[in-house]
């Protein structure tokens, strides 16, 4: 058993407007059966905009908050993100999502040229700075590659050639890869999987995810 | 594999207010696991009121429809249960959540008196009298035991006595159980386990969903 402090980052609470919600279950189970002690953190920013998920139309004149609709995903057991420094933990994860292109980046409506919330930046840096492990599923690679894309480093969102193409843009090496793999880049300890941009069954997401949280662990 | 067919009822997205996230998530997995088609459904009704999730506080003057919410947590696969007919399944299952007693019902105010959403209890009743089978978590089998009651139905909610006098005020016998355990009403075809209603950690909750769904897919 791992006794390894994972901050886990969340992007709201929907896969069209915040958090992939099975993407974080799993991140948040297979972090509890390795042991890990899990902070859940979010930003307070208001989210990009509200999708109804029945329509997939934006809901007009709704707002919701990012941290609090996190607190969903986390059963209310949340920490704002501005209170925790990266280097605290020994690992840094970030579950899928369109929340995760929308509102802890703009990288859905700027790609390789996204701006990311300044205190997530913060806290991948600092966790990057002190040599700890950086997970990242499905879109959430595009934010690393945002951010360290000029250390090289290599991930994968799996295989939608339009993403690995502004991925590429940041200076980041894009490996393609199935929905059950990882890629893992021990020298600068990232860990990714696709998940959700390629995955269609939630036990093929979850073998990915599971693997992810196994390779980080070790590497943390 | 299964192909059994299998009709998920969710009351909203969010422990305090709707559908528990969690259960859901992992009955929908065991379901996938085992074949299963699964259909999502939700009535189309405003919940009782939306929580805050990072205080536990209601959110004054917000309001959210059960139907829209339940689909973030079926990824936008749902339908309104006004479409469908409980004898057209081979089973029934109602993950938990405060939604559950506060949506879906009135349990959460009225106890034992409490009113049905008139499409669940239709849906439950039609699935029943054709001797499908009923699958029931967390707080959800105080649901089945307000509707069938009066057959002396057998089922758990775990141990917390004050709910569980309220069900047995419904004419069911209250069998207490650990959250790994289920209790099998092999005569009325009803499958419950007590998940949240005593669960500490993740894998505890879904190992007695994972044996829900095992003993709801053999019986049915």
């Amino acid at each position: 058993m791992s006794t390894k402090k994972v901050c886990v980052i969340l992007a709201g609470c929907g896969v069209f407007d915040g958090a992939e919600i099975y993407e974080s279950v799993f991140t948040l189970l297979a972090l509890e059966k390795a042991g890990a002690i899990v902070t859940c953190v979010a930003p307070d920013v208001a989210q990009m905009h509200v999708i109804n998920h029945a329509t997939g139309e934006v809901a007009a004149g709704e707002t919701r908050n990012v941290f609090v609709e996190s607190a969903r995903v986390a059963r209310g057991n949340i920490t704002p993100i501005a209170d925790v420094k990266g280097s605290d933990f020994d690992a840094i994860i970030m579950p899928g999502g369109f929340g995760v292109a929308k509102n802890l980046s703009t990288f859905a409506t700027q790609g390789a040229e996204c701006s990311i919330h300044p205190e997530v930046e913060r806290v991948l840096k600092e966790a990057y700075s002190a040599k700890k492990v950086l997970g990242a599923i499905c879109i959430a690679p595009a934010v690393v590659a945002r951010v360290f894309g000029d250390n090289n480093v290599k991930l994968t969102i799996g295989s939608d050639s339009a993403t690995a193409e502004q991925i590429s843009r940041t200076g980041a090496n894009h490996i393609e890869a199935r929905v059950t793999d990882v890629v893992v880049d021990n020298e600068h300890r990232i860990v990714t999987t696709p998940a959700y941009m390629l995955g269609q069954r939630m036990s093929e997401v979850k073998s990915g995810i599971d693997k992810l949280v196994q390779n980080v662990l070790e590497l943390a």
